[in-house]
């Protein structure tokens, strides 16, 4: 209530700024915020880690209030790689999470695909579709030993 | 060897035409084929289920040559929602795979996002990512029981 139902243009002028939003709604829990940086294209998807595919806006609103209840998710999006049509952004994250564990804090990490839209609205995201990753199968995490040939 | 590098257009004609090559690979560990029916834009990219993600057209390969060497994939495309856009397509499909385990062969699901280019060499894959899905919380898996209103 007094904030827009949808993001302005100005905040979305590039899929990474998109995507910056993204994040920052992820790590505080704003849900308004959240949900108005998607496109209101009905098939909109969003599949969470171990989660049911959500479809539609309603569908990825409860689901991310229900994440929210819990609080923020301390994440941080590393290793983006970016396909960029004139239209379209394809964006691979590296999500880089503290969790807290039975033995206290540790990190996790989530392999997301973020799929944004370009619109007279700037650009929408039309698909978060994230799984779990394991950091030791993370394609292009460790850097090659320089040492080595 | 014999065999084209890429599909004709003709056989990618629609995102639909081209997801139908996909899964026929697959079931048919058809190596040529799925590599054939990607795009050549460099960042495509692919993350099997609990699997690592592989960036380009090249570890894409050898992710699925590594999959093939067990065999095809006894995998069926269903409940595929679409947002299609003028040289855009996302596909959310749910992946129906029979599966051999301990107690003999039984049903698993996998929710898959595909996105498809619109190419002048016609619909090419740039994003395959799946993950492991639960046949409960499948959203809208269960048709809703008609006797009740």
């Amino acid at each position: 209530m007094g904030r827009p139902r949808t993001l302005p243009a100005v905040l979305l002028a590039t899929p990474d700024e998109t995507e910056a939003q993204f994040y920052e709604a992820l790590q505080q829990a704003d849900l308004e915020r959240m949900v108005a940086l998607w496109s209101d294209e009905e098939e909109v998807a969003c599949v969470h880690p171990r989660g049911a595919r959500q479809v539609g806006l309603d569908a990825i609103r409860a689901s991310f209030e229900e994440m929210f209840a819990r609080g923020g998710v301390d994440v941080r999006a590393t290793q983006v790689r970016r396909l960029v049509t004139a239209g379209l952004a394809v964006h691979h994250v590296v999500e880089e999470l503290q969790v807290m564990s039975a033995e206290g804090p540790r990190k996790a990490w989530v392999l997301a695909t973020n799929v944004y839209l370009k619109t007279p609205l700037g650009w929408r995201m039309i698909v978060h579709h994230a799984s779990p990753g394991e950091p030791l199968d993370l394609h292009g995490l460790a850097e090659p030993p320089s040492t080595l040939h």
